[in-house]
């Protein structure tokens, strides 16, 4: 059973390549970017605007093929695909969490992109303490490096493979 | 441009209708259920238990179009879409965040589950607060709602459109 998404919409970003990009939206913190939504989906956005955080959920769209064990670019080892945020995964979904400043029509100023620019919009979710913020007692090879992922861009590892960042 | 995705395995949940389901993960708390996934991805878990929490990203496979506007269980006045995490939605994609208790081979025994028994699963990514956790200043119309959003249970408003969670 397969599932057929079409793009809502697009994000705009600085990034026209990987190389320099964010590994994270939380070290793109002050990077603006926009979301164009497209005319048939604008009603969709009302009262989006009273939320200062959005999910954008978005397609992987330059990254080609996948390893189900990858070294991810923060750590030496290797890991499964699923315990890092790669973007070579079977299905190359992206996930990133941004700040929004404001809309205008059907266009968002955003804040905190880490992705490619035209990359494809597949879905905007509201980002809600009460649903989303969890107490973790563990966060396995990420434990040692998540506190220096502010600073860090990302290196040239996979840019030959796939032009995306990696997570 | 379309983009097709398969699914990675399946949700099991002790939910096999939309009544009495909770309305979000952090109300369903205390519900365990299990992810299984398909033996061919089954490499790409390696090191996935040392995480407590999950992002399952997932498909409401039963349901059937969307409405830019609606009117979420949660409220009384009508939103857009994108401002919900209503299940019918112009691509159908499901996010939710759950406490991973082990990992059994491909199997993976969650426990925080608010979806339908047989869910197909797209993608699964470590919840890293360094990447994850905001603040906010601002949570739209659930402002008034989200303090007790923990207890609250789905009505059948949606049932006979959409068998699925309305968030």
């Amino acid at each position: 059973m397969t599932t057929t998404f079409s793009p809502i919409g697009h994000i705009c970003t600085p990034f026209q390549s990987i190389k320099g990009m964010p590994i994270q939206p939380s070290g793109a913190i002050d990077v603006e970017g926009s979301v164009q939504i497209d005319a048939a989906y604008a009603e969709g956005l009302m009262d989006l605007e009273h939320f200062s955080h959005i999910y954008l959920i978005y397609v992987f769209h330059q990254s080609k093929g996948y390893q189900l064990q990858v070294q991810p670019f923060l750590d030496q080892a290797s890991h499964g695909v699923f315990a890092t945020r790669a973007p070579r995964r079977p299905n190359p979904i992206g996930l990133s969490i941004v700040q929004l400043l404001n809309r205008d029509g059907n266009t968002l100023r955003v804040k905190g992109v880490d992705m490619l620019d035209g990359t494809p919009l597949l879905d905007i979710k509201p980002y809600v303490p009460a649903f989303d913020v969890f107490q973790v007692s563990a966060v396995g090879w990420l434990e040692n490096v998540q506190k220096g992922v502010r600073s860090q861009k990302s290196d040239r590892r996979f840019e030959t493979s796939h032009p995306r960042t990696m997570r």
